[in-house]
């Protein structure tokens, strides 16, 4: 039995089925999203309006509807990356501007450079990445990653004028399969479109056809900020990281108030009183054992503020609403919106809308899943909203076997807790169980009182069915028994409201 | 924007989801099994029938149906872990043994490492790994892991006689959920047993009980083999291994035969004809060209031999059966085994039992899946195997909706294309997918021709039913047209097979 150590890349490299990649459609899916949620999330840390062209071209011939070469380039108009960067944030796994606490779309760092991997293993073509953070000139790499020292292994560099431009650029080539992969591209695209109206997007397809989706609007959403931990549900190893990361002066009373969001001098005085620690102590100081007797107590002590969602960027009820009556064009749709919750100091906001009827929805349950405004398409079965559904009784709701019901389910927060690399689904993590659980209920009581409204109408309205079919009928006996030759007129007495056509035929 | 690099422990730290830890339960089962199939690989490697015990027990106070902390314990009989690998084997993501072509439980050498990680953030407690090599001495160590570094960080050493004891047991201390686990566990072990009916498994649950699954043979598979890649399906990186890891003499013809599998001199002297590469060449004086033509003609040369599955051990037909028959007791079993196929230059063979009818199946399709001898009890609905089930019409079977059938689909492979590192389900590779389908499809075929004898045997007892009925009629009129008393004795005509009744009765 032989021990050794691998690299990071290498693990990713084996094992890139963990990251999505398992087939040449899923992988040529999962290249251009990665590289379009990392230009979109570059766009929105710099403040602007995104911009991004995305192009899928063969790279090499062969029948279209088989496996081949395809390069894929994205090219955006975000914050750029500083050059000292540039070829380690795409040639080195672990390496990168996303483990911060942020809302992000990017979540674990790893995806271009899984694409790059990817690539690298089924092409043996190096990627190209370009930048400019100034607008002035830009630089480039055309590279590979060396796989044995998880390092970029530059194979020419460039540089240039950006003649304005600032953004990134990537362009990787990959074993892709267009023809199988076009549905999930096609709808991504067009569900990225409807969670980010504030984009432009362009796509060329490898036919050189060109689909565009405009923005609707040039507000955007506040950037996403960076933020401090909530003091729930932090760890030791957090509360250790936050200790040896505090540059602060003084001692735990001012610490708790600069490493942790909702915690002001009151609260932590009050706090430090609860957890018996002194508050003039320098954290540094702390003993092993006093460091767990603080993460108890900051994860057991009930008068902490709910944590602070103003770090998150939700769509909010009307632009979610917005979005979905544009998408599925439902006859009813209510949206609920839940307060901040959070998993271990992780907030997160639930946002569910459920959609009734209309020309789009088939008959049964459609679910729509939204992550930090990324669409996820693969693998619903297995993600946590499902079993939500699953779990409630919809004939309590009034819902029926085939009837046609849109449930879209947005969640954002510092850190989704996906399941995969690939972030397909959303793990069930009880506490954003819960919230999804609650939002679903909220809006489905809604669709009920409008199901049942809806019930009670049609009830009347068979009724008021029945009293036209036999209300001529009547009219002419009652002529014929008065001597009359014209019956009465009885139009205005079927009305599809109160229906009191009984008493006014007699009268 | 602020970069950073960070370490695979903290990566997986942060991303416990990943591994399957999302929850207390599931985050109990799987340390649970992570321990176990480190044990049961430990033990064949060995080459000794495994002997394993396991224990759960609440490591605090506090309500049983709500979670707490448990310690969960597992020894083995295996071949222990030398001493200077002992702490980093399991205080040290991406260092172990597991990084070779061997089948084998374990895939990404993560388990127990992650379970160590997920304790420590959930109970700060340490974990203490105690190992014997020679069964004269053991060796221990209560350690954590030293998140920042990606080193074990060891609190106390340990050693004494080991009394005989060769092996290694792992104490873990993590927040779980037993009595949400339970089922998983009760049933995981179950299926264990069935896939590794030559080992005794002893588990001790928290209340105390003793739960023993005995072996039923003391007969073992040949141990799994570390092998040589397959030419087919390996990329550039690889190759460039290859090359940079070959120690022996002389040129490419040479390290074609000592560095791929179903590589012999003369396959070698022709590939290399058809690569048009010198046979004489020393490997490492290729150029990167020819590097790239050396990899594009491994894949392409069409007669290399198939991939040796020499060193896969797969269960064979017989001992599945056996498994499914203890488990299922099925009124009718059609069991295929494929021939090797590989991915990637991967070997895997795949093994399907189909059994229909019995005391234990439900109705509808129950599919049981196991890779490499681990049972996947979580997620099966993103299983290729449910993809291939559900891509086939049962109804071509004569399958009716509710017809209680259970599918088992066993996959063994030096590395078997899993799509999480919790090891949950199997990603859609298309030549596993081929496979499975294959065997499926075999085993269905007997299937459907039990079933249409069944269904004949069902219309002639149908049949036979009514000439039973009318028999005794027929029978008095006979007798009474006859004049006789006794009407004739009929009771031979009312056989189950060729039903002749008819012919003799009138005669």
């Amino acid at each position: 039995m032989s021990f050794q150590e691998i690299t990071p890349s290498e693990f990713f490299y084996r094992n890139r089925d963990l990251a999505g990649f398992s087939n040449p459609a899923r992988s040529l899916y999962f290249t251009l999203r990665e590289l379009v949620e990392n230009s979109l999330d570059s766009c929105e840390v710099r403040g602007v309006p995104p911009t991004v062209f995305i192009s899928v071209s063969a790279a090499e011939d062969g029948p279209r509807d088989e496996p081949r070469h395809y390069k894929v380039t994205v090219q955006d108009n975000g914050g750029g990356i500083p050059r000292e960067h540039l070829a380690n944030a795409f040639g080195r796994v672990f390496y990168g501007s996303k483990f911060t606490l942020r809302q992000s779309r990017g979540m674990f760092g790893l995806g271009v450079t899984m694409s790059i991997l990817y690539g690298q293993a089924t092409t043996n073509k190096p990627a190209l990445v370009a930048s400019s953070t100034d607008g002035v000139r830009y630089y480039g790499y055309l590279l590979k990653i060396d796989i044995k020292r998880n390092k970029p292994q530059i194979i020419k560099r460039m540089t240039g004028r950006a003649e304005g431009w600032r953004g990134t650029l990537v362009s990787v080539t990959v074993l892709g399969d267009y023809s199988r992969a076009e549905n999930k591209i096609r709808s991504y695209l067009e569900h990225t479109a409807l969670a980010t109206p504030y984009a432009d997007l362009t796509f060329r397809t490898p036919d050189g056809r060109l689909v565009v989706y405009k923005r609707v609007t040039e507000k955007m959403p506040r950037p996403p900020r960076e933020t401090l931990p909530h003091p729930y549900g932090v760890d030791v190893e957090t509360v250790k990281k936050l200790i040896s990361a505090w540059g602060g002066e003084g001692g735990l009373k001012e610490f708790m108030c600069e490493s942790f969001q909702r915690v002001g001098e009151k609260t932590a005085v009050r706090f430090l009183e609860y957890s018996g620690l002194d508050p003039d102590k320098p954290p540094r100081s702390l003993s092993e054992e006093e460091v767990i007797k603080l993460t108890e107590s900051l994860r057991s002590y009930p008068h902490f503020l709910p944590p602070d969602a103003s770090c998150l960027s939700p769509l909010g009820g009307e632009l979610l609403a917005a979005g979905i009556k544009r998408l599925l064009k439902p006859e009813f749709l209510a949206v609920a919106v839940r307060k901040p919750s959070a998993y271990e100091g992780h907030p997160f906001i639930v946002e569910v809308g459920v959609a009734y009827g209309g020309p789009r929805l088939k008959p049964g349950i459609t679910l729509y899943r939204i992550a930090n405004r990324i669409p996820l398409l693969y693998d619903e079965s297995s993600d946590v909203s499902w079993r939500v559904i699953n779990s409630l009784d919809l004939s309590h709701y009034k819902i029926r076997q085939d009837d046609p019901v849109g449930v879209v389910v947005h969640i954002c927060s510092t850190r989704v807790p996906y399941k995969t690399v690939g972030k397909e689904y959303v793990a069930d993590r009880p506490e954003v169980e819960r919230e999804i659980r609650l939002a679903l209920r909220e809006a489905l009581r809604r669709l009920r009182a409008y199901l049942s409204k809806k019930e009670a109408l049609a009830r009347k309205r068979k009724r008021s069915n029945v009293y036209a079919k036999y209300l001529p009928i009547i009219a002419r006996f009652a002529a014929s028994l008065a001597g009359r030759r014209k019956p009465p007129s009885y139009s205005k007495l079927i009305p599809l409201g109160e229906v009191v056509v009984g008493e006014r035929a007699r009268g």
